[in-house]
């Protein structure tokens, strides 16, 4: 029997206090992960708010997590114990609906994720489906890779479903915990990359990130000068934006692409994207093999989040930081 | 020089009456196309009621043109007298920004559509730039073909522009002038289609033309127990409908796609579209090439809009039976 010493929450907007359970035995598709690092997320505290209504109590957060295999069970053979490895939103699929089968675990109606209805990695050790755990390319950082897991997947992803193309002008609409990792991205997919955000500090840091000019998204001048200018725009914000006019930015055939969960209904004026086949969409990171072929893509250019770091036991601060909205980009809590 | 015998309004609104105007010396690119039938489409009607703003009087409708290549200019090679040809909703393109030179000539920022600042097809003649005139393969009957150049081009474009597979499922909702050239063309393209109407006499109709089944439209149980049916959603009906419903009749990484111009905006719910990656999306027509594929494709699988004939004289009382919601499913002027 294994004794887990975490960290959870018992009730919405509480406390994080150690809070320790007991794991069952080993399924043979499972593996134990020893945390070395886990990042935090804004679903982490969308989840500790109870704001999706789908959290249950106590609440182990935490789903950007790096470390290596503890244990494996009996019918695990792409993983062995001491692998270096990562565990991000989901922690196992089905694994034969149409969805899983065609590779879109992501989309599985019977994923489970990391923190909903089972304890994520604000601990010492997690456990996850074998096939939901990524192993890490040599030269990625462990104590700073946690974030692709989840912020970094998110924003790599509609890059492999949409088939963007290098010669794409990409637009980057928020630059925060995901929008700083796109950047990278789509500097090294060989983009040209446009930065949106109203923070004079983060237009010049955007430019260090891959960026080749920003616009001042409170600026609706700025706005109107970027007519016809984006094949694809992604936003990271879960605010409401005027969406009319950032669609007015996109050329023919363009896309806007939200990550962010915004709760308001879009409004989308029908006739301009019809007269320019315009398409609005969104997704949920990705898929193991896609997982995968960031942290190779990642490892490849040398691309990580920028990290603020935080020894696990103090995890109340570090989510205060976060709420604060003072995390440049991406906060980390680290084990040892 | 030319002096072409057509049908106009002077003012919205207005009955059509007979309307005499000079052709000015055909431009080396150009050609006259001697029209022998044009089909009526619902944007001649919101021409007729300058319902977009974009309405020059006097106004000759008409951009679902079949005919014969009457003149051409000195410049053209691929056309000559006596070619059968069709000409749709445009009536020229720059040829040379980027949409053009990228094989999407109806993103064209300066393409001039057949019936906005010139004159149309209810005539004896009409005149296009050559580029945009389609020549009508062998078997295709000139008398049926025209509602394929707008219509049936809006409907066929969106397959060939989202790669649509045969192993696809597609629900074509409102079964109209598009849609029931819709259900054709995806019956032969071997995907499973299914009709949403709210008329009984359609839902029969709908199976013959190449459902394999129907969903009532106005019935929001039969809608929810369509739930995660679909690849594609095809609108093409002009009116809001309850947009998330049908969202959620999408499968995972499903589109919505609309090919009516809704005036009011499409208040989406962002949840659902990131769980599942869905797109929403619009289109206008389609390309000279894509034209061009359509008909071949028309031709090969024998599909033809199903028309009604007015002698191209009584042109009102076709307007009248349109506008009263009376064709089945598309009108056809004749001139002889």
């Amino acid at each position: 029997m294994t004794t887990v010493h975490a960290y959870a929450v018992t009730q919405a907007n509480g406390q994080l206090e150690p809070f320790e359970y007991e794991l069952e035995p080993l399924e043979p598709q499972e593996i134990d992960i020893a945390v070395e690092h886990c990042g935090i997320c804004h679903s982490d505290l969308s989840m500790l708010e109870n704001a999706w209504n789908m959290t249950q109590y106590p609440l182990v957060p935490g789903h950007e997590v790096t470390g290596k295999v503890a244990a494996v069970g009996d019918r695990v053979t792409h993983l062995k114990v001491g692998d270096r490895v990562g565990l991000g939103w989901h922690a196992g699929y089905c694994m034969t609906c149409s969805q899983c089968l065609g590779g879109h675990h992501n989309m599985c109606a019977n994923a489970s994720s990391t923190i909903v209805g089972r304890h994520g990695g604000f601990a010492d050790t997690v456990r996850a489906q074998a096939a939901s755990a990524i192993r890490l390319p040599e030269t990625v950082d462990a104590r700073t890779a946690g974030p692709l897991l989840c912020g970094g997947i998110t924003v790599f992803n509609p890059l492999v479903q949409f088939d963007i193309a290098p010669t794409a002008s990409v637009g980057v609409i928020g630059i925060g915990g995901l929008g700083h990792i796109a950047l990278q991205f789509l500097r090294a997919w060989g983009c040209q990359v446009t930065a949106f955000t109203s923070s004079e500090s983060k237009q010049q840091e955007a430019l260090k990130l891959g960026a080749r000019d920003t616009i001042n998204s409170r600026d609706p001048d700025a706005l109107a000068a970027a007519a016809g200018r984006f094949d694809l725009l992604l936003s990271t914000v879960n605010v409401k934006l005027d969406w009319n006019a950032y669609l007015k930015t996109l050329k023919p055939r363009g896309r806007l692409h939200l990550l962010g969960v915004v709760t308001e209904p879009l409004d989308l004026n029908v006739a301009p994207m019809l007269f320019s086949q315009l398409s609005v969409s969104s997704s949920p990171v990705g898929s193991p093999a896609t997982i995968s072929q960031m942290l190779e893509f990642a490892a490849r250019h040398g691309i990580e989040p920028i990290t603020e770091h935080f020894p696990m036991s103090q995890v109340n601060e570090a989510l205060d930081r976060l709420r604060a909205g003072k995390a440049r980009y991406r906060i980390v809590l680290d084990r040892n």
